[in-house]
This record gives C-alpha cells, structure tokens and sequence, in this order.
C-alpha cells in the first residue's frame, strides 16, 4: 500500500511522524505537509503566490516535503508532483485537537483529505481530541486499522473517513461507532484587546455548544470515550431544498 | 430588510461596491470584507493571529468595514461585533469569475455565505462568471431578484443559496435555473519555474475539465447562458456509505 500523509499541523508537528511510523508498518509512506501550521484554513489552496518545496530529512527512517502552502496545496502538489505514481491512500493528521461537528468544516486536516477524494483517492482525515494529548499511540493504532479497512472495502469516488479518537489509553477506550457529523456548533466571541500604540486587535475565542446527543453523532461519540468514524462527502447540494425550490416563482 | 455584504475580492473590488448600490434600493446595507484579495480561501478563519478592523468611508453614500481576516472571519464579526442586531439576510460577491461545480469547495465567496447559514441566518453568494466582467448591471438585478425570493419564502437554517450569473448582457440571458452543484473539476497542473537566485518555485494553473450535461447543473447551466442558482448545505455526511459502512467489520 502506497500511502501519502499530510496534515494541518505543519511538517514539525509530532502527529504526522507518528502517523508516518505507524503507517510505514502497513505499507510506503511518503510525507508531504505545510512548511508551517496552517490550523482552520479549510480547504483553502494558493492560487495567488507560487509555491516552494523542500526536502526534509527528519532521521535515517524518514523524510518529507514542505511546502509552503495550504494541507490542499500539499496533497495537490504531492500527487501531481513529487509523486511517481498516485497513492492508494491518502492519510491527513495526526491532528492534535478534534475535528468533529462544525469544526469539520474550518478544518485544514479534513482540507486535505477532501482534496484527495476529490482526486478519486481515497482518504482519512485522523485526529485526537486534545491539543497536548498525553499519547498518540492508540491514534496510531487506529490509523493502521482504518487504512486497512479503506484498502478492503474502498469507498465510493468523492468520499472520505473522518476519524476522531479520545485522548485516552487503550483500555478506557469503549469501542469505534460510526457516526455523522453532529450538530454542534460555536458561540463566538471577538475578545477585544488594545495593543502598546493605543489600537484596537480582536482574537477570536468561543464555546462549543453540544447539541449531539446520540452515539452516531461524532461529537457525543468522542465525549463518550468512542473512536467516531464519519463517511464525509463534497456534494454540497442540498437536495431537499432544490425540490421545494420548484414552487418559487423565479 | 437588514442586509450584511462581504465577499472575497476583497473591500476594494468593484463588484461588492455594485452589490451594495443594488441591495440599497431595497433595504439597509452594512459592509464587511477582507481588507485584501482572499480568493480561494475557502471556508479559513484566522484563530493564531488577532483580526485588526478599519472603517472605510467609500463616497457620502456608503462606508464598509476592512478586516484583516477571511471573508468566514468578516462574517463573523460583522454579526457577533459591529451590527448593533443580526441581518435578515447575508449576501457575498458580486464574485469576480465563477464559482460552480468544485470551485465552491475553494471559493471564499461561498464560505462567507456559508458562515452565516452556519449563524442560522440566510444567504446567498453571488459570482459572475468572469474575472473581468463587461457589466455587473444585470448580476446586481438577480442579487435584488434573489434577495426578495429568500425574504419571502425563507431557508431552512443551515442553507445557502449559491448563484452564477452569465457574463452576457440582460438580452442574452435566456432564463434562470434552480441546479445542483455540478461534477466538472480541475485537472492541476503545478507549473515549474525558476527564480533570479536559481530556485525552483510553482504556479498553480489548471484546466476545468466540463463533466457537466444538464441544464440542471451549474457549470453547464452558466455555459448554456443560464443564471444557475443551487441550495447548498454544509452537513456533509455521505449517509449511502454510513448505511454501507454497517457491513464492515470494525
């Protein structure tokens, strides 16, 4: 199995390298990554500046590229590219922090991973639910076993995994679930701050709002200990909407 | 009826200036856009840096807000911040090219409109389909057009309109399409160059390869001189495969 791995978190981040080690059990890895983190781009690509590439040799095992651009840019760039031949995978993470609900769409780990689907490769977007987690170790186990299954059963042309992992040992974990992408979602706040000069800069902060309830929802799963596992897609169209739409006097 | 304008083009671009001329004939206007050019950032938000925001005061007639952010960023702000109370409506563009089929998975213009269908408030995002468009005029009637169409029917929470206007004058135009994202995509090609110093660096170019054949596909309908308008969502569950996904053995 020839896998190409890229993140959001940047080339230097530790998630990648272990998923890069964990993947090198199963098949060919081969690593392509931003320069620099690139967290909640979303599936931002560069269009505007050209890009650079560079080698990166990180120990005797492994190497990489980094590129200066988005987690799109990179699986774009990888498999055009620096590639010999097409991946049979595509694995983006290993993020640190969630990528469940909303938060799927700003997310530059799931970026990279549609943009493959959107190559007809198919894809895994992997991510623990902590910024710090304590281990990535089960993560990487998981990302073995979803590449596996990926490469039994494939998924349809367009379709992606998102897998979410708690930030827990082995043992506390209570199993995998499939689920969807859940309803909860962001209440934001600008924090309103005055720099040294006198001017006003805002950060954006904000609370979650869980409004998942049941276990096939990615964000209840992950706050109850379960691995969630979401078949993703980029047809946008809503369809219900399209129909009721007829009746409209356009 | 209370109408929050942002897009990608940035607060300087002629055609968010042509949208706001054409919706304050029919309600009260507020802008809020990048203060530089954010095409092809998609649905990014900028969370590691602070946002800085300048009032801009265009002619006696309309002034806007500059923010150093994305367009999903002014959205943001411009509701949570800077609007005493919600719009009723959030219109994004007038975008300089066209943004049907993948182009919405990149657009900037989308993820604005898409941020405040996130915020429960209803909106659309509008594109011409050039970059150098001969005539805004008749894009800002279907943007008036398309904004009484949302006030009076409404969305459901969570939907977008995303709608395309033919670069053609209003003779030309042979009728407006409801349509769903269409399946014609890039072919990518990362053009090589070498810089004064000896580096090598990339361009992004590319080719649309038109997979689309039906008047009810918005590549093709802007093609055959329809305006294509598509209800857009953002759950993003592929539930076929969740359903197929209950075989594997996980």
């Amino acid at each position: 199995m020839k896998i190409l791995i890229s993140n959001d978190d940047g080339i230097d981040s530790e998630g990648i390298w272990v998923l890069a080690k964990a993947l090198k059990e199963i098949g060919e890895v081969f690593v392509v990554a931003p320069q620099t983190e690139q967290s909640a781009v979303g599936h931002a690509i560069t269009m505007k500046i050209p890009l650079r590439v560079q080698k990166r040799i990180i120990n005797e095992e492994f190497f990489g590229y980094a590129v200066s651009g988005t987690p799109a840019d990179c699986v774009k760039m990888g498999i055009r590219n620096l590639m010999d031949s097409p991946p049979d995978i595509v694995v983006s993470g290993i993020n640190h922090g969630s990528n469940t609900a909303v938060n799927i769409i700003y997310s530059g780990t799931v970026g990279a991973a549609r943009e493959a689907a959107m190559m007809d490769v198919p894809s895994i977007a992997m991510s623990i639910t902590d910024h710090n987690p304590d281990s990535f170790e089960y993560a990487g186990k998981i990302a073995q076993k979803m590449c596996k299954l990926v490469h039994k059963h494939g998924l349809p042309n367009g379709t992606l995994l998102n897998v979410n992992v708690p930030n827990l040992p082995e043992d506390k974990i209570k199993g995998i679930k499939i689920t969807e992408m859940g309803k909860s979602r962001w209440d934001d706040i600008y924090e309103k701050r005055i720099d040294p000069y006198g001017n006003d800069y805002y950060w954006l902060t904000g609370k979650l709002i869980e409004e998942d309830e049941t276990l096939n929802q990615d964000q209840f799963a992950v706050k109850q200990d379960y691995v969630a596992v979401s078949p993703i897609h980029f047809d946008l169209t809503d369809h219900e909407t399209l129909n009721d739409m007829q009746n409209w006097d356009i």
